[in-house]
């Protein structure tokens, strides 16, 4: 048969069409009445999706370039940071804030597990400046408890800064952001929200912002109050990838036209949306006689399944591939080889989900390990779930 | 008439159509063997573009992004650098140098005008660790003696860096940069290569790369050594911006295509393509009766045209924008009001440059001021240029 080539990866995920063709028709200058316009109406909207009266700024770069801005812009060398970690971009964190020479307490989690906010309470002290951390661990497939350890941050000590790292998780889980206290939530364009890498976005906090005044680490292009400064006048500080906020912001209006034209509503859709995806696809996996590997507090961003014992998981990465089109990532570092990861944030639908199901039965199957070889059994409990209405 | 919106600004530029098609069909995850065969060939093709045999890394930010990366992995705080500034781009070299902590030599010149290569000798001392400097400041129009300063340097000190802000350079002069010795040139993706902001290219010598192990300002999204390490294998260290490599990949095959397949060629050929719109258009402002803001030594990335006495340039930058969807950039801090700045670099031909330049005779002409008024003698000084068959 053919075969159309369908990313599955937690990021970069499909991308809209509305998405595409804004990009590819754009053509604006970034200092002009005409785009200050659209990008102070993007920034309003951005502020609704995050779901947040914080400040939002956007950033040309990668999600990493808003993690390094989350640690230049609240730090001085030698501050006292705890990074909660269990999994590679928890990891991502400790190489941060030792770049930027902070002095910091790991606390950490097995990977496929997540750390408790009792933890986080036994360490934060009142001298601890900031706790980084991920919203959901797109390494090993796990939720991380963010209303629970900001509720143990803010206990112990309020004037302690608290950055989430949801890149993945915006969009696929619900944040209250201001209720909570997260002082910053950081976002990735090539995920949740449908469009190419390239964009970076961070709400930012008052807390924060006067946290940035007495922060000595170095920084320029991601100084984010020459951001602020510049995103009064409906401008960045800095060229901006324009394409790709046009991208963005017709992505936001995708979202919105899914509720009505509310975007908070939208936004709600599209985590219930992926909810229901991952609830398919757990219980797929668990017909087919698979172990998930986050099973304790699995992310709805993506599914990590752990491959049967006889087999490397790259094998089925590949079948997946190779026979079907269809892209999903293997494990990162030292879980290459144990799982398979597949994606439910942005732009999937119920075909997509039953598809991605249908093609890891065909592909075990061809492995012929009997106990994970029955046709249809992962379809059949994917359905239940579905027509159960709920994930 | 119609009015077509077209970009005359010194970046961004107007997109290639094949690089907006490239862009908007791109769906490919970047960890796969199709991404790492498409950036290999991209990076060495990218060598070709820039003139050397240096390794040349891309980062998903603007051109700051570069810009910034070439002071925090060259420098320690308190080290001993050159400024060389003629515009606002230059400042931005000394707020960068700032943010890191280094003591600045800054040797200025005055809007408009360049720092001669003897300012720079008389300056450079053996403790030198990097100048910095534009190859073009589009701010003022102005191209700087490259090889000249390079030539000083290499003279003076050979073990203090030179790092070129080419991001308006690149495809609008011609760089010897292995030969002048050159250790970083900094290019930018919405400049002569056509496509939209949110990439920025840099070439890296060999002294470079050493002077970083013992550079101890902390650095890591735009950490470079990171970067080469991912590249050998294909990759990016952090998420690349893919969709726009896949829009500059398809440039680079446009501008090669210019010259029978030949990438340096192609290069070349952009080259005399801006150098004669900008020799066009200097001769039609100067028949006009209009001064060249930066007469000395022009830049043919852009000219930039100091406005009649009698008016503010915004009058003109307005007038071309309503009534003939004409964008040209106004004049940047101090300079705004005073100058008019129309872009060579990249995407423009023969029937660009006439128009622009007629679209010009009418709004003076509509201003009424009698000897910048007559029609057609702007037009004619162009066509004798282009005629003449040589910039």
């Amino acid at each position: 048969m053919l075969r159309k080539t369908r990313l599955f990866t937690p990021g970069p995920t499909p991308i809209l069409p509305a998405a595409q063709t804004a990009m590819a028709s754009f053509g604006m200058h970034h200092r002009t009445a005409e785009f200050r316009a659209l990008f102070s109406k993007f920034l309003a909207d951005l502020k609704v999706f995050v779901g947040t009266k914080n400040d939002v700024m956007v950033l040309a770069s990668s999600g990493t370039g808003a993690m390094e801005a989350a640690v230049s812009n609240l730090t001085s060398s030698g501050d006292k940071v705890i990074v909660v970690t269990a999994g590679k971009f928890g990891e991502r964190w400790t190489g941060l804030a030792k770049a930027y020479g902070c002095s910091i307490d790991v606390i950490d989690a097995p990977y496929g597990k997540t750390v408790k906010p009792e933890a986080v309470s036994a360490r934060v002290k009142a001298d601890t400046r900031v706790v980084y951390m991920q919203a959901t661990e797109s390494s090993t497939g796990a939720r991380h408890d963010v209303q629970g350890i900001a509720k143990a941050v803010r206990e112990k000590s309020p004037n302690t800064l608290l950055v989430v790292d949801a890149i993945t998780g915006l969009g696929t889980t619900t944040f209250d952001v201001d209720g909570w206290g997260i002082d910053m939530l950081i976002g990735g364009s090539q995920k949740a929200v449908m469009i190419p890498p390239g964009l970076a976005y961070v709400s930012v906090s008052e807390r924060a912002w006067q946290a940035m005044e007495s922060a000595k680490s170095p920084r320029y292009y991601f100084d984010l109050r020459k951001e602020r400064k510049s995103a009064a006048n409906g401008e960045s500080a800095f060229t901006p990838a324009t394409s790709l906020i046009a991208a963005f912001a017709a992505a936001l209006d995708y979202i919105a036209s899914q509720a009505g034209g509310n975007l908070a509503a939208g936004r709600e859709a599209l985590i219930a949306n992926a909810e229901m995806a991952a609830a398919m696809t757990r219980a797929a996996a668990t017909a087919l006689g698979l172990e998930l590997f986050a099973a304790e507090s699995p992310a709805s961003a993506l599914t990590a399944i752990v491959a049967p014992k006889e087999v490397d998981s790259g094998v089925l990465v590949k079948a997946l591939r190779e026979k079907f089109g269809a892209i999903v990532a293997n494990g990162q570092g030292e879980m290459k080889g144990k799982m398979i990861r597949i994606a439910h944030l942005g732009y999937y639908d119920y075909l997509d989900t039953i598809a991605i199901i249908g093609a890891l039965e065909q592909v075990l199957a061809g492995i012929a390990i009997p106990k994970h070889s029955e046709f249809g059994v992962g379809l059949k409990a994917a359905q239940v779930v579905y027509a159960r209405g709920r994930a």
